[in-house]
């Protein structure tokens, strides 16, 4: 029998009718015959209730009893999911993390899956059950409880498809798939109905957050179709998949934008090896998360160095950067935390010339300065001044006629 | 080093300030040079706010999911007082009923403990840390999740304390101990400094609710003495224990009473074999827990038989047993839901003869009918309106001088 493996995230299950319309889908789906297991995240802002508790009890939690604690919301919510779809008639059961088999290191709050372990899992679809994982959960070898960090979840649904063997992994969530843009911005901004891994990740790394890269990633590694689609409507979703159609498609799949972006630049740099470990190294360990690094071609040996950070890691990046430009004799650090980013985005870009081109162009045509430019095969990327953001995406949507249906 | 085992009810821990403060007299019972194990309840309401959720979704929910989402309520408060202990600067480890190896059967809701394997909870003892154990669940053999019904964590703690071979298993709640009576109903009633185990039987039973009776046999099978003492204050509380200075001592130990009792009695039924199971094993199949059993001296083979029921269960009552009396010829069945009950208790009456005479009188003075009576060993209760039990229990506290401090 074919196996579904559906996810279902917090705004889909965040009140009692909500979880009674996600079991009415799930009953569906087992209607037509399917083997189902379902994957669940905790009850809308219960996440951030439990966040909230730790915080009344001290500002730095203890990690493992911050996870032993935010397991409980996908435990309450699994419960439930099975409680209603037993209550109409279903054989369910619910399932946490341990008892799912889900087994992960011992990095508290970003454990990583090691394995998922389904017999249980299976040996319960054998009966006929369908099964309600909690999601965004794992175990240790020491029946320790992990909670799997940023995009747990969905990251639970693809390695248990991949365990299990599913046909497909569903997304469910509040948005109603993959658009060329955000349709926020871009009300002209069309759903796409597939979308490569190496895009997707693009797109998702690139500020379009509609899932976690790290599930896409693994979705990709072990070829798993996700459809990612809305738990309110029937719309059809958007399909990531590794197939290869995309080739002949539109060039350009979509643009992400992302509003938070800070800038640190050294200035004149002494160009010698072992320099850029210098400096990001320190950061490293600050726990500043570097994004984007540009390093403009060297003149006499000096040289200036530019990175992204997010804005609220502005003021530390500088206090980390600062010391150790004097201690390397740069000339000055300097900053600007009001920058935006624009990315396109196209597995076919790679072999078609031109496309930059055209972004530069219709950034130009709107007044609009490019303080940095990066690249990857499938993307080009600038940054911005952040008020132009919008207007940005807006046009670029319009000059690579992405308005037009597929 | 001697092992001390805590029990913190849902009050003592039902917001982050009462949980620091839960935290500082661990920490105290620590640093008196003690290993601590610590059993906690889910915190104030949380417990009736998950029923409420289950509710929302159905009004019968599945037991195995119910126990799920039940469970919850306590791992949040283990993470929580772990955290805050931490915080302290103390070693601490949370630990689920799973972890904590608290091996139940699989009647969920009501599960009973088979055995507590106590290898990772000694191991952390072992390692320096205070064990902080999610009271009122265990996990059967096949991992599932169970709850352990009413008085479930003090049902743990004693089973813990029984396990790892505790010295004292003390619990602490929102009273200070058990009185002669109420205190709220009796300003002078006394803190007991200590009871024997079968008189707190007797106490629990009869409506005093300090402890559950579960709890309290557990501790008299293993011969655990358990302390019952405030969190709130600095107060000795009472220690439950089974030691032999109990028979010198007043011969009345309490007052309990009980306002929930409803009275069927079927009259003019046959006295043969069989008859009280006819009527009795219905009414347990039915759910309908009977308290008190009480048939008249037969005349000519035809005999009174009453029972007792909580008053809301009275109408399920009367509809099991109506149309057993046709059946079986008795005449007619009446009832009255407006009683309570009232019982004194304590060890010494065994063997001194005049108590039910001073009881009988003190009502009789009082204008009070009696409408049934039961004892035990070291009981006498009386059933009487239910509107006179408040000046019952005020007037017999006074006649047995329970109000002079031992």
């Amino acid at each position: 029998m074919a196996l579904i493996v559906q996810k279902y995230g917090g705004s889909s299950v965040a009140d009692a009718g909500k979880i009674k319309n996600v079991a009415q889908r799930i009953a569906a789906t087992r209607d037509e015959g399917k083997q189902v297991v379902v994957v669940v995240s905790a009850m809308g802002d219960t996440t951030n209730y439990l966040i909230g508790k730790a915080l009344e009890i001290t500002d730095r939690p203890d990690l493992r009893e911050f996870d032993a604690l935010l397991s409980t919301g996908e435990q309450m919510s699994m419960a439930l999911l099975a409680m209603a779809l037993k209550n109409m008639g279903y054989e369910a059961i619910s399932l946490s993390g341990a008892q799912a088999g889900i087994r992960t290191d011992a990095t508290y709050s970003q454990a990583r899956i090691l394995a998922v372990e389904s017999k249980r899992v299976v040996r319960e679809l054998e009966k006929g059950n369908i099964g309600i994982v909690a999601g965004f959960q794992g175990i240790t070898d020491e029946m320790d409880i992990t909670t799997l960090g940023r995009g747990g979840s969905d990251t639970t649904a693809v390695a248990l498809s991949a365990s299990l063997g599913a046909e497909i992994c569903q997304i469910y969530t509040d948005v109603e798939g993959v658009y060329t843009a955000d349709p926020r911005l871009v009300p002209e901004a069309q759903k796409l109905a597939e979308i490569g891994y190496d895009e997707m990740l693009e797109m998702a790394s690139y500020g379009a957050g509609v899932m976690h890269n790290r599930a896409v990633e693994l979705g990709a590694l072990f070829n798993i179709p996700i459809l990612v689609a809305s738990s309110f409507t029937q719309s059809p979703g958007t399909l990531i998949h590794g197939g290869a159609s995309m080739e002949v498609r539109n060039k350009v799949r979509g643009i992400a934008h992302d509003l938070d972006v800070a800038k640190v630049t050294m200035v004149g740099v002494p160009d010698r090896p072992g320099i850029s470990a210098a400096i990001f190294q320190p950061l490293a360990r600050a726990g500043v998360s570097v994004d984007t690094i540009v390093q403009n071609a060297s003149i006499d040996n000096i040289t200036d160095l530019t990175f992204t950070v997010a804005k609220s890691d502005l003021t530390k990046a500088m206090e980390v950067v600062e010391p150790i430009a004097k201690s390397i004799g740069a000339r000055e650090c300097v900053s600007d935390s009001r920058l935006g980013k624009i990315s396109i985005i196209g597995t076919g870009m790679q072999n078609t010339p031109g496309y930059a081109a055209r972004m530069f162009g219709a950034l130009s045509e709107l007044d609009i300065n490019i303080q940095l430019i990066t690249t990857s095969e499938i993307r080009i990327t600038c940054i911005i001044s952040d008020t132009e953001v919008k207007k940005a995406v807006r046009a670029l949507h319009r000059a690579l006629e992405l308005e037009i249906p597929e």
